[in-house]
């Protein structure tokens, strides 16, 4: 008698082990280089952002955890437990935690040549300073994950020796590899990679093959503590991302993602906006991996978009849900029905496996896991009959009147 | 007895018709999304930038005209010609004119869904406003030519109606039109186009078919006064650039180019900087349409450069002459000799034909040509062996702190 | 009272007028450039790939008509009406009729360096007057479309004059549009552009406003007889499709489809399958135009896809159902929802719209006009399951057999 | 004093060490999916083409050995030893070497689905069983290379599971190592990767990190044996080649290249005719690394091109010169003064030594190299006036026309 596949008779048990880290930074005004657009309910302060994130948290019941970015959400000036103390209380006080932390290094002038990979000794040792002081704030906050991103690269044939680059990469990543794995017990370090800007010639980790040699260069392997981070905008026109996703968890360097969507380059906009069916595919290679080795991947999902538009904690409700809805749907494919046809040859079948999943109304199912949990139905709904947005508009932007703020100045 | 190619005799007289428009905003800080990196000697104010393009101008003989910006460079609560007045002088003083006039239409809050084609009448009406007080510049400047890009898009499927858009947009600028005819004589608009960034769904102007529709809506046919402008680095990837130059020669649609390079996005960095042989092949179009026709492209050539990391008049020099170099060479291609290949179907020879001009080492042409105007024969080194830019790196960083200026803020 | 979308009365009014036309070469083998991979049920005479393309209508009952290839399809060297007496009988036989007319310009030899744009005179003359072949088989088969892919190009910069090359193409097909108006009441030409491909450097007719602007030199503004294809796979990477499509319907330049999908180059596989919300978005753009103009858009919807792997029929039934439930589903969109959330620029209300369009399961509706017509409600299972595949390919192995029938060869 | 850089002295060393493989398809008829255009100069028998390897080996003095396709050049029913003879003496009257053995393992119609990775045990033993045949012809003739191009890849999502098929690949690629290691003294395996076609969904080895990874499975980096070749061609569009180059340099993972340009997919044509800036970037990378490291990069440069339109012979030259070109002047950069530049973050200066030694007119340095071992000093040229390829092509016309032979069929 055929098992029938798995997922059919709890079909919400994936749903139960899912969980999306939501970014502090896209609670606050972004904008492309042209400017920003801005929003009166925009958060300004880490506690305005902590309490959007746990909004959505409340509205969506998957999103328990917060990515900090420190030159933005910290004061820097404090060593970190006293840096990392308002923020742990503040998460607390909203229903959250903090979750991954994430270095800014570009945003400082001495950043001009790059950071890690800079020819500018005192550069580099700020890298290795700052991406210090993240680890340490990993330990104040509890927080077990480093997430790496690097505007590293160049703008002109030329501009810098490739292979000094790389060797300055990696000495001051194994630093810091090495500091964590003294300071924070199961800390985690993933690292970004993505093939353009604000490098306009080369980036210095062009695309996972560099980001997976770097990790393995530190340690990684061995100490199965540093991998790769998949940002779903990070890519060249054409990548198959569900494939890299797949060679990556075969080969143990996934990580972890950054959930956003794009239609030309990094345009960081709400996830399956464009290509949904690429969102599906991409967690269809996850449960795949997962029906296949009888075991959950290990990978942290996040989301970092920059909805200059939207209003941001729409913007993030729509995401959580569409990777919720497109994970769901991919657990659900018929796993024998697909071998099978797989095995036979049969391409028609096999491709209409998923589609089915792809196209099923999923509504009821998720419905059934929302109200289970005291959920509202419509999670993005009820946020906009709600009147929250308007409300925390108005309280914002009276405070920013009082603060006598003039806004505009970094990103995010 | 064969002719001789035609520019044997006389091989610099295309150079002498050759002049560069310098973008104003190409002398002051800019940046990415992700920050600007200062610059001391980067030009604030308007007469710093006019200043900047007369020393470029000095530098190399063939950048007589400045475009601006008209946001950024004039007082807008002044009537045009009292807005005027301060610019042209300063031109004057610094041995050059005004050249195009460009409107700001996406720096303003009121344009977050567009400017023409925003569903917000008020924005449309601060659209038309505006480009009304450019085309009045054009008069009280002396300039001819109004310089047109819109960041005008969308970043979601179903966030507009593109139809309406399209009909906003053409009305938009009908009455600019109008107005131009009325109010400049021999008065040319230059349309942009642009496929994505800032809008990261679509564009409302996003190639050249688009740009050429709306021309001619608009009457740009029959009173030959609006023209297509290429930015080379506003194309797919891919797209073949000097065939669209070609197509659009011949159709009469070309009116000027926007130069700068790119490998992966619109990356505005120096012209040449990334692949030099497609500003040769670009060239070569105009050369040959030059040579079939009998008469002198009547097509505008300006720089659009944003190099937030390389000084910005060395840059600028930098792009200046990989023009007047790739265009001196692709008018010293053996015409002849490329037909007659051309018409036996030898590829090779053809190709050849091309080759060899592109790879011409023309240095010592380029120092006859400037050495007859008293110009130094390598401007560049000229340039970064006089010691202005340090000279004028301290007086503009003092004169900042006079002003106690803040650096950030807009984008240019 | 609001008034309700159109759609929700009759939601399956659409389904009524929408027609797609079969190719005839999408039945045979065809490959890519490393070989063919045979299939037994492929049709290899134009009687076989008219029976399968009258099957595939008797399936989903919307094919009415099929394009034929005329160097593949018929005996060239019989005079057009007895050329076509053979096809039009056995179209009629098989329940279908002759479709768009599609010359081959590329195969012969003589076509090296290009047909209409050659600079071979001979080669020129050859593809005018295979043309007019195809006008003369229009009036002889009653087909009413000349569907015109070039393959003109060059592979290297240099190989030929642009402009020369352009001005031959257009005299060629000025020659055949004055012999289609002259013989072919209501004759209609398609002209289809794409950026390369066999031509790797350029193609003569490489994008939209290319063929928009030779179908304006032909006089095809005036006679409204000349329009644009879009082959959904013909574009640059990024291109926004839906945008063209908008631009050209509201410039009634747009002709027609060939549909496919692609996620690299013009790789040519079933529609939808790898971005299916792509073709929902460009259905609702012409649901769109539809709903605001209050007419319908005049477009012929072709297949054009090459298969090479999976069984031709199948393939084919799957695009065809693909591209009826897309269209449904743009048809379903809520208009004035959609209208009302863009004019009040809430981008997120407005996106949804689209989305939930999107997601909705019309398999009842299909299924309701499927069985009104006495058609299975699934198509592709009952087309799978009667076993007919199997029985073609053993009749057809068998008859290739006593042809004594060596594979291989031309391309289709 | 400052040391002056090392090439001054010894300008043409490099060019001593630098060997260019031919690959013996290239002298073939080769073609598009739409066919191809037949040259009578094509070769068609193993002898005619490594006849015309010989010649271009005499011309250019630097082309001591031709790449072998198992399929096209051997008659694989014989045991490897016998089927090498003819290869081996062949070669030798023509002045040449056997080089690099390539397998075919997509032509047959068993590899439908793939070949190591397909589901079908069959054609993965068919494909073990071939590539272990190449291995004996290793040993047979004397070569010292495998290089693997696998076009195995899916056409749809869903078709086959990328997991397992990643395992078949890495099975069948130990096998084929083991022997290797068995059987070929200083025997090395190259692996090729491409991004897309003939799979149009994935493919298997899609991405150099892919091939790396693979390599490093079957033992490639304690052996030192499996390495990851680079054909210039296989990138997805804006990809930086140069700097994967030097990363896989600098971690010992480049084993080779392909040679060819390309300006939309993988279209195969001579090098450096779309963008030669960066064929003299990648070998500048390569320089670079000898330069720093102080020892030659051992990578194998081998020639990749499908011109369906040059003649063969000519194509082949142009492309062995462009290399040559390219080449010396990347040994040319002032490493010196570039270090210095880059030291300083000079991005200008940094930059200009590039463009100084890619606009050097390095003909008298050519001429000299090649005059001294008895070349012509411009072998294109020599060529074209020998009358040789109007001389072999009456021939082989004549040769063709007895033998009766009928052309088309399989790609090359």
């Amino acid at each position: 008698m055929p098992t029938p596949p798995p997922d059919t008779q709890h079909p919400l048990a994936p749903l139960d082990r899912f969980t999306i880290e939501l970014p502090s930074w896209g609670f606050a005004d972004t904008g492309t280089r042209f400017g920003k657009f801005f929003q009166d309910a925009a958060a300004s302060t880490l506690d305005e952002k902590l309490h959007d994130a746990g909004l959505v948290h409340r509205l969506t019941g998957c999103c328990p955890r917060v990515a900090v970015h420190v030159l933005w959400d910290f004061d820097t000036h404090l060593p970190p437990p006293q840096a990392a103390t308002a923020a742990v209380s503040s998460a607390e006080s909203h229903g959250i935690q903090i979750g991954s932390i994430n270095p800014n290094l570009f945003q400082d002038q001495r950043y001009k040549l790059g950071s890690f990979c800079s020819p500018d000794p005192k550069a580099r040792e700020a890298a290795v300073e700052h991406t210090l002081y993240c680890v340490d704030l990993m330990a104040a906050t509890g927080s077990r994950t480093l997430s790496l991103w690097l505007a590293d690269g160049t703008n002109y044939p030329g501009q810098d020796n490739l292979y000094r680059r790389k060797h300055r990469l990696v000495e001051g990543l194994q630093t810091v590899a090495d500091a964590m794995r003294e300071r924070v017990d199961g800390g985690r370090m993933l690292i970004e990679y993505k093939p353009f800007e604000p490098g306009f010639y080369h980036t210095d980790l062009a695309d996972w093959g560099m980001a997976a040699g770097v990790a393995a260069s530190i340690g990684g392997m061995q100490h199965h503590d540093v991998k790769v981070l998949v940002d779903t905008g990070h890519h060249l026109p054409g990548c198959n991302i569900e494939h890299l996703v797949a060679f990556m968890l075969d080969e143990d360097l996934l990580g972890g993602f950054h959930f956003n969507d794009r239609k030309y380059a990094d345009d960081d906009i709400t996830l399956g906006s464009i290509d949904p069916y690429q969102v599906f595919r991409i967690f269809d290679q996850i449960a795949q991996y997962e029906h296949d080795t009888g075991q959950p991947a290990a990978i942290e999902y996040m989301i970092d978009q920059s909805h200059n538009l939207k209003p941001k904690i729409e913007a993030m409700v729509q995401t959580v849900i569409e990777a919720q809805k497109q994970y769901l749907r991919a657990h659900l494919v018929d796993r024998d029905a697909l071998a099978s046809a797989q095995h036979r040859g049969d391409i028609v079948a096999a491709e209409q496996c998923l589609k089915r999943a792809f196209e099923l109304d999923v509504t009821d199912l998720l419905t059934r896991w929302r109200t289970a949990r005291g959920l509202a139905p419509d999670p993005l709904t009820h946020l906009r009959e709600s009147g929250e947005i308007e409300r925390l508009g108005k309280e914002r932007a009276a405070a920013r009147g009082e603060r006598g703020e003039v806004r505009g100045g970094s990103y995010a």
